[in-house]
């Protein structure tokens, strides 16, 4: 069994970006600038965008970090996003979800300028992505790719099944796999909550990607001998052992599981830095406006 | 075994866009319009093309068919396209594929403004329809899609295996079929050329969608007693029974297939007849600005 240390690739990934960066800046242009726009205190939401504004430093970007209280009206956001839109200095940016319930996250996500949507989540970055063409990658879905790639994990003919079919992990990754590239080419197969078949369907994968948000819930007795897993998950789950109070928690119950695996990624550790470094290559790419002018 | 009998369903379906067509009329609105653009004299595209001005006039709308002979410049193409994106006469409009090789089929595609676009080729209803947004679906998917619905075919928590990564069908069916809805909220494979277990695939398959484009791909041996078989082949096979000299032949070994079968399409009359059904609805949603205003 080999753990898959997304920490470390992260790590080395920031190191690639940072060299990339000083490369830019030496030859007379300025580094990438992310913004990120974060509404309210919740405590989930403030550790990820500290943790952005972290690997900015790391890679050399500027930052910008917005904040608005959580009684922002959506005009104020709208506004806000149209100013970011506008603003030549800014490269791409991004709007930390979930938002308060009297915003409409939609409206918000079609607000931003596609050319800088380095979430991904803009419905020409989809639509993009899903064509096969050059656009902003969604974060997760990216950083499992890379992961697969650094890791020579073959997916080439294997049957992946991955559990969630989520529009921000389970089915952009189902149509990275399917497409006509390394990582990629495997049959996809894509369970969800409606499935009656999700134990059959990973007792006959060669990959599983588990993304539904579920503690434990892909236990031994559904992964077959040699299998590669994927644990997307990162449920908080209460906890007296740590200071925070809680512990990030995966889809895999990895004990029992990683035994039988030839890979498997821990919780946490594994995909999630993956997920920052994916939003720093696209950050970079719009740096560098490699994929729109 | 029952026989899905696309051409009535589609008959039936023409007849109740007109009925609706007809009350836009009384209601003093004008009939919706369609515009195709058809490069060359392929034989295909213009039988296509034909057909679909003639779902047209069956369906109460005015179509307008703009041709242009194979030597025509890219320029001249996105002129045209222009003037149909700004022209208000005109609800939607289509570029009949494949164009000739000097000729960028990505750029046209984009050109077209989305909210025209009632093929929904455009990366923005691709996107769109990916996250479960109101968009123009793609017209083979949707037709397969509503023939699943109006012969009340169960998909929920079912096996569906899609043979076919291809943009326009393999990939957005996939989509559509995972999606929280009926027909929908199945548990869905995508193979493809590239697979090695298709066959192992389509035996735990309830429902069998084939669109690989090979004749007879799919024989008895790979499909289990029960299910429900939807063939989307439509390859033109040299014949000396036909006045043309050839004959439409699916994907599917239907003589050997059907017997097998709960349900089944045929080719000719099953899914094709279906596509340009698909195009008249987006059609009429264009024309009743029902997804874009």
């Amino acid at each position: 069994m080999q753990l898959i240390d997304g920490k470390a690739v992260s790590e080395q990934i920031k190191k690639e970006i940072a060299e990339e960066v000083a490369l830019m800046v030496a030859h007379g242009k300025r580094a990438p600038h992310l913004a990120a726009i974060l509404v309210g205190h919740d405590g989930g939401s403030e550790t990820y965008v500290a943790n952005k504004v972290k690997a900015c430093g790391v890679c050399g970007f500027k930052s910008t970090l917005i904040r608005f209280e959580d009684t922002v009206t959506e005009v104020e956001l709208l506004e806000a996003i149209d100013g970011l839109n506008k603003d030549d200095s800014v490269d791409g940016f991004i709007v930390q979800l979930p938002l308060p319930k009297h915003i409409d996250e939609q409206k918000i996500i079609e607000a931003i300028d596609y050319r800088k949507d380095v979430d991904g989540f803009h419905p020409i970055n989809v639509g993009r992505a899903s064509i096969g063409l050059p656009a902003f990658l969604s974060a997760t879905p990216a950083g499992i790719i890379e992961l697969l790639r650094r890791y020579n994990v073959e997916t080439r003919g294997k049957h992946v099944v991955v559990i969630g079919r989520s529009n921000i992990v389970g089915k952009p990754l189902a149509n990275l796999l399917m497409r006509k590239d390394y990582p990629g080419d495997a049959t996809v197969t894509v369970v969800h909550s409606r499935s009656t078949d999700i134990r059959e369907q990973c007792l006959s994968a060669d990959i599983i990607v588990c993304a539904l948000g579920k503690p434990h819930f892909l236990t031994a007795d559904m992964v077959r001998e040699g299998a590669a897993v994927i644990d997307v998950g990162t449920t908080r789950v209460p906890s007296t052992l740590t200071k925070s109070g809680f512990k990030l928690t995966g889809d895999v119950d990895f004990d029992n599981v990683a035994p039988k695996c030839s890979f498997i990624t821990p919780v946490p550790g594994g995909v999630g830095p993956m997920t920052i470094v994916s939003l720093m290559k696209n950050t970079l790419l719009a740096g560098s406006k490699a994929i729109y002018k």
